[in-house]
């Protein structure tokens, strides 16, 4: 199974009044660890998706649990992997936990969505190329 | 069954390179539904918050479907909804849509958590008062 | 001198662990208030970009003077003005405030940055057209 | 003169529709910039503010120039210095750049703002100490 491990430090602009994390941020964190582990294989997103001729790779479905908090100064661990892929999206899961402490996990069903022939024009999803598919799940 | 409806606008810094709202924003919107369907139960957490002696009401679980894109301009309109009250949790249910065009589903659950008795220590979920149920359930 | 008022309320995720306003976000809300400027001149940006063929109005430099502090909750007024408009660039100044207590200052010099010829390709200022000008000076 | 370099990756949520980052994001660079160099002090702010009884040292002016844009999978270097320390204020000045390509400068002026005797009560600048004022200067 693909994994990618990348850290990140909560940030002065990242905690509320309460001193912990505003729990959208969680979920910019999601979307950074689907980054880095499509960098570490060779898919990173500025150079893909122009590529394969994609606006991206936008969420179909997402959600998360939340176990602990993270604060302020705390440096977080944001485990990632690829847990299924589809004829035209995928499913990545993600850990974050500060030190051996699990604060949150979560998921994100992403789909391979073609550049649109027109701006504005409707979004479809496409096959995920088998080269990426590959990439994506180790074979 | 208590709703509220708000709206907002997304805005330049709201959409990635792709023109469409970057995904964690939708949970921002979630959260500020929540917060405007507190103020209009005259609830509103500012004051809230230290009346009851919580940090305020963090988020135990939340997840969300996106159904259609929403982009730079559009008006989105947030209904939100107290999908039931617990103990000490309680379900927010939220509906974001551009006019009659569904954009996302979501929910959060979240707790009601006691200021700590010192900066820092264990947070800890505690009952949430009666008159509190009472206007979130309507009852 | 063109003038337009809008207003915007701290949210859960504006303030910090100090329980005031992140910096950064102050700009967010000057970009804001230029923004709605200029839909109130029929020049809302999602439908001028693409029709005047620009990639947008970029910042080229922006300052601002913080007096005190805005907290959540606040309703803060965003008062925007063209200052001058030049041949390729054109200056807002906004003045942030709670009620009648002043909270911030600030400005931004824009530029009128033509659609590249190719994507990636250098950005470069181009005239601001007749009507454009006219608009923005209430000539 | 105290200096501090560290980098940051520009990543899908920072970048407009247009492709480049939301200028506001280089402020929160700026803040991230000061942090780093704190802590590169030994005056990591999650430990300095409650040591030092400081709600932290909040933005009294900032102000920044935009040469060149910074791009989606831009590695930005954050050069970060403190350019002066007075009594109750001092001044941080940062370069960001990818690569030679020089992207903005900006500035801060930050005050040591003492924590207040009671929640929402006014902020005062107080003296900030000797033994922070020699680590700033490295005297």
């Amino acid at each position: 199974m693909i994994e990618h491990t990348t850290t990140v430090q909560v940030r002065w602009g990242d905690v509320d009044a309460a001193g912990i994390v505003f729990y959208p941020r969680f979920f910019e964190w999601y979307d950074w660890g689907s980054e880095a582990l499509f960098a570490s294989l060779e898919l990173a997103w500025p150079e893909a998706f122009p590529k394969y001729a994609i606006v991206g790779v936008p969420i179909v479905e997402s959600g998360s649990r939340f176990v602990s908090p993270a604060r302020y100064g705390d440096v977080l661990t944001i485990r990632s992997r690829v847990a299924w892929v589809r004829a035209k999206t995928f499913r990545m899961e993600h850990e974050i936990s500060v030190g051996s402490r699990l604060c949150a996990t979560g998921f994100e069903v992403r789909a391979w969505i073609a550049r649109p022939e027109a701006p504005g024009a409707p979004l479809h999803a496409t096959p995920i190329p088998d080269d990426v598919v590959k990439r994506l799940t180790g074979a």
